[in-house]
């Protein structure tokens, strides 16, 4: 035949937006090797600058980015790394979105609205992206929203651990937030020793004034240790109004955990003074313990390493959430 | 300037397909008109053919369908009058489906599955469809699998205004057959005069041999009459163990209502004799009351045929679920 | 360079829908392999549920189905299949169709009718199929409805080895049983020794009343042996029709051979007593020859097993039906 | 409503390339209208450069071209037109195609060739066409290859009332000069008050040395008027060939007729010379009857016209082509 | 024909994101309408929220946004408003950004770079803009970004205005700060009476350290007035650099012209001190001349609002730039 | 893991159009390598026939088309030529395009134009190709036009490297022919040992007879050696007044250097004749110095061949344009 023949290799190469700098390095300390030198910088008007030093060319490119304030920002610089990928030649481009941004707005919730979660993945899709891993995304449907494979990560195994060698779970009762978080509450329960359930029912009085709102529990807490479970907080208010109803419900301790700990303000301030023991988390988000003494951080490089690994090396991401 | 002027009208065109055609009927009716003449039928292999016996050059197209059994064949089906539609120079295509089919696979629960409900909307898309309207998405992110309007319509205000009817509220709880449906439980709770709420939680004992499962009522219902609910009922396994479940934690009665009326065998014996007083349902998919008792059909056509009205007329189909 | 370096392999998998298990497994055993193993079942309400059990990751794969009937479940289950590869991050995906399903709706034949055999195309291509692989199309043209390579395998040198194994063709004439299969007959009377050529020409009388239809033979088959040939034989009344005119207009005997041997009913019972010798067909579609003594099904399986390897190696597929 | 509110009315406005104006200036007649004024030039490198005079905002735009050599360039000055008309906010862009260029590669006849055919229609797509109109596609199946409608017009009426009006149809037989073209000569024997059939089979010989070619009419024409029809004629080879083949066979005359007079050299001199009685064809492409005594032309522009008009008021094309 | 027939109108709707709302209401205002009421607000993470207060079903739709700091907000509200419209059954969505943004990364200048702007193209056709306005892009070629209209407006015709209304343009020559601007001071030249035309050659010396870069005028400006121009100003030291080159030169007296002030720290301090006699600019991004005495700013509604009528009116855009 | 698993090896094979087959053969043979047999040749109507000897299957394939006149015939050549690729199973298709077509058309200079340049883009796209290889873009946004990667050679290292060969630069100035270039001769003269620049500015006067166009040189060029560039020369006539304008201006000699020498009639005579000591080219385009004494003709082949090794061997095209 004509032509030239050539053996085949493939190359791996992990880049690291600014949001997170430590996250990707931690990853790629995993992983054995070292984020690809890159510069990033901002012009004077906000626009961002990317260039990569090394050739990409051909290589099996992840894009981390953690979606982190100032959000915006952050998804453009990831979405301008995959246009510079795509047309500095790489293979195949897999976009890593720990905390997936406008998550929360999968549905329209009345007329006219945006569905910006479906959106964020179109971008990502526009700009090259072949691909997506994320973190606990708020709900699981968000996977159709790419027409592609997603890998769908889950922090419960990370935070569980932690749990059971840390308490008795003897005598807990998971806890979801409100009405939408039944079904994730339900998973926790069964991994931890099948334990009971709980929810806050939010419920807003059609006969009184229409600000009232009253938060009942429904299921048996009293006398005993919640775990209070939510994928993401935010300012905190509905969790630390969670932990207030069970306590005068008659819960004996609650403990807070989530995977993405947004943290906007006021959170670290009702958080660390709502009377939870504990508030667990993990490193999706950039994360301080600096003057918060109950708040515990938990890493997700090992996870995402493992990931890209077995995505390089096409092997199965199932695996790794499957029991021994 | 060069060229011929001519005024703008548009023409509204109502098409059903084969699966159910009293409901295509009677949405014609509310409507005001009639059904185009439209040839369908099986070739001898079951390769389905279609010609519209009119001209849709230019129409504004409304395709209905209804997902019953064989529902891959009028998926099919459906896809295929919109290609027709399509290559016949129809000006906009939109996909009516009642009951959205495949809907319940909107997610990978494991590794290796596919993601359904996506697929459906984009072969609705690649068929030629430019808007879908569908009534009580299994969850509301299957939305966002469509890369144009959805417009999502409730059923809940005709079954609430239906039970509130016949049945006093006063002691009333709403009840979820499973934790995946709280939140939507909770929407029909305020609509039902603030009622409290319970759900089902079915539980896999760990310690125990893995067949054994536990279902408790999390929740009050002691003494309450129960309205049990959910988007569809198939093969009505859980709901008839739900209410089983509730009766033996003390219900006074229990009242079953859904939206889409699957009631796959043996669903009609199970629903008929589980001790529900009665069983709620609409016209979605095609029913019959004929020997089952105590079953309720309330007809969606005045619904469909108003968003039919409200969409070609450019009118706000939001405003048809506000309250007066 | 920054990042980690591996070497590269390719990794070949087949996949088999549930309409004809026999021919996958026929392919596999030509392969030296064995179909991946694959959860398949219908939910109750007739909703296809797909999930494999190994992972496809970087899988080089190839999906077959046979669009028997029911028809179109069973090409909803082959673009479930296809979405679940391309959620599961396969490298390649190759549908196979041995019998490419509505090829006979392939342009329109009157105004506001489908293009139903582009839309299968398209339908795959959106499931994410990169390349598909057929036998005998219904016309060469649907070749042109993909966007992407389609493999077009051919039978006739399997039945043509058979006819020549079995009759002398000196006496022999190649006849197609409509005005648009004459080309393709052309095509088999080359192969069969530049054998002379007939076709029935099926005519509508219109001073007449308009049922009367007559079907004379063009060409000169008076004392030949015939062999009638067509790509798909569906209910065998054209097919019977011709071998009775063939007949009637002095013919010494009759074969029939067709690739694709649908027969639906009554094709049994029309094609046994026609009068024909013989009956050749493939198993593109599941056959049984069950109390059925003239028909003779020849395997397909190693032309598609053949083709499948040179897809996967990088080979010629087009050196599959050169001369030697 | 916030906002302004005006009437919609629509605009025609007919475009032509320059590779036949004096068609498009008959199709603007038909009209009532007139083409609308471009400036269309050449660099001296042969880049085409294109201007409309007029604004087009808004406007229903029909883009005629004929693909006369140099057919590629026409084809270029088409797409380039095309995509002028989409950057100048035109409405809808209908591209006609009297004569579809690369019809006769429609599939692929061996390995590693292109279908252009359909690479054509994708050309047209990409540059902006919503629709296309074309006269006698070379097989019908080309219409499925454009996403979008197609309205395949029919020259066939034209040509057959003009040979009703002049011959007598009494004694004639249609007559196809190859095997793949005798579905095509039916629908004319139909028309032409249930005529015979016939056609030259064209065969190459295994035993003997290979350029030798025998060609031998299949169906009775001895003593018998042939019209000999073809979609288009190029450079008339095959034709005169059978009509030769045709004579020497008995016939008592051979008319000659095509949609698509493509007549490259040396067609003019052959079918001059070949003992046709006639030659009659039509102005999809320009023609000349200088110096060729039997050469008739039928225009067009009328059948157009009417199909421009159908579209733009959204009326059916289909109805042009039925029977009254 | 069956269905219904009604009148067609169009309905025109303008929206306007947070960043400049002055601009918006100075448009609506000028084409005599309002705002469309939206509610727009930031999740306390930095998730915008959009929902609009009206129906936007079947309008032409104008989102007008103005991209100033931070810059990538702005861009994403405006995406996430065009989903809104898409989502909401928009007839046709026209993004409108004054001030294109990324226009500067309109090329590789390096390898492994993005193209920015052919980007920000792709990300607003994704989310639906089936059109784009803007003013003065950084390159014409721009345009070609966009698979759409893109009505490219300037601001020439308002600068020039004012400075012939206020300068004697006897003695003037026209300066392009840098190379690559030339072309633009031409036209401006000619606008201004056929004047002369100079430019700052910037070159770094390849002898000495590489730092040294030295600044020499092309062109003769001794005792001349310079209008120096550019299309955008970020942080003013290109500009103010070429204004002391140019005194040192011999100019007279230096006015700087711009079409988009972005005047990034520390432009204010530097254009107020680098000795021109006046900065002139647009209120394509927001505007203060507060403690800027020498600044003044032309509005760019009126321009705008012209162009709206036109695209809603099928007008002709082109000659809003046309001599009388 | 069930399947069959094989080494993965990669194949280059390099196609030539017909336009300019002795630098698609110089590039083979820098490549070590030879043509890939392809069959192309006209029908009578010109249509263009394509069918490759050889077996593309999995193959790394470029396609390489010189864009001389019938230009719009290579380009079809060009893009069916890929389409074949695609079809065949192509692993990679690259387009080679050392003079891209329509570059000059990337912008609407007026309204209701088109964007040739763009379309090219997209037309490529749509045949099958993955990737663009081009030389010396008539503007470097050009590269935006494509939605992946360009590789964009440079031909100027060429250029200036035979200029310092053969002339000394101590005296030499460079000189753009118009406003549009000065950018690009910015960079040769830093690359000239950072020559001075000039450029030559056309003014039309308003106030005289609106014809008359006068010429005019910015910047210093008397008793200066001319180095007077352009990215293509076409007719000649801009640089032919170049030469003279700068003669008159008191030049001591002018060179002219190009990287396209298009040299449509009446080029050969004009720049013969204008004066200018040599003019320097590339064969981007088939050249021949026949009967033009003063013309040199440097070879771009090198250039192609080695990018085309690093696109095969994922190595940096970048570096190719990096000093030492």
């Amino acid at each position: 035949m004509t032509g030239k023949i050539s053996d085949s290799r493939k190359n791996m190469m992990l880049f690291s937006g600014r949001a997170h700098p430590e996250l990707g390095e931690a990853v790629a300390k995993e992983l054995g090797t070292d984020l690809v030198p890159t510069t990033a910088r901002d012009f004077a008007n906000g626009e961002i600058f990317i260039r990569f030093e090394e050739s990409v060319r051909g290589a099996d490119c992840f894009v981390l980015q953690s979606h982190t304030q100032p959000l915006n920002k952050w998804l453009m610089e990831q979405l301008i790394m995959i246009d510079a990928l795509k047309r500095g030649s790489a293979k195949r481009i897999t976009a890593i979105l720990p905390f997936y941004p406008y998550a929360r707005q999968d549905k329209k919730h009345l007329g006219r609205e945006p569905i910006s979660a479906r959106l964020v993945a179109d971008l990502l899709a526009t700009a090259g992206a072949d691909r997506i891993v994320s973190v606990d995304l708020h709900t699981d449907q968000i996977q159709g929203f790419f027409d592609g494979p997603v890998d769908h990560m889950h922090a419960m195994p990370i935070l569980t651990e932690y749990i059971q060698s840390k308490y008795s779970i003897d005598n807990i009762v998971v806890v979801s937030p409100d009405a939408g978080r039944v079904k994730v509450a339900e998973k926790w329960a069964h991994e931890l020793g099948d334990a009971p359930l709980a929810f806050v029912h939010k419920s807003r009085s059609n006969t009184e004034a229409n600000k009232t709102v009253s938060n009942r529990v429904v299921g048996d807490i009293e006398g005993k240790d919640c775990i209070l479970l939510d994928d993401m907080i935010d300012t905190g208010g509905t969790i630390a109004g969670a932990v207030r109803v069970l306590r005068e419900a008659g819960a004996r301790s609650v403990v807070i955990a989530c995977t993405h700990g947004v943290f906007s303000d006021p959170a670290r301030e009702r958080l660390s003074e709502c009377g939870a023991e504990e508030v667990i988390t993990t490193d999706t988000l950039p994360q301080s313990t600096e003057g918060w003494d109950n708040l515990t951080v938990l890493s997700i490089a090992p996870l995402l390493a493992r990931t890209i690994h077995e995505i390089f090396e096409n092997g199965s991401v199932t695996t790794l959430f499957e029991s021994a």
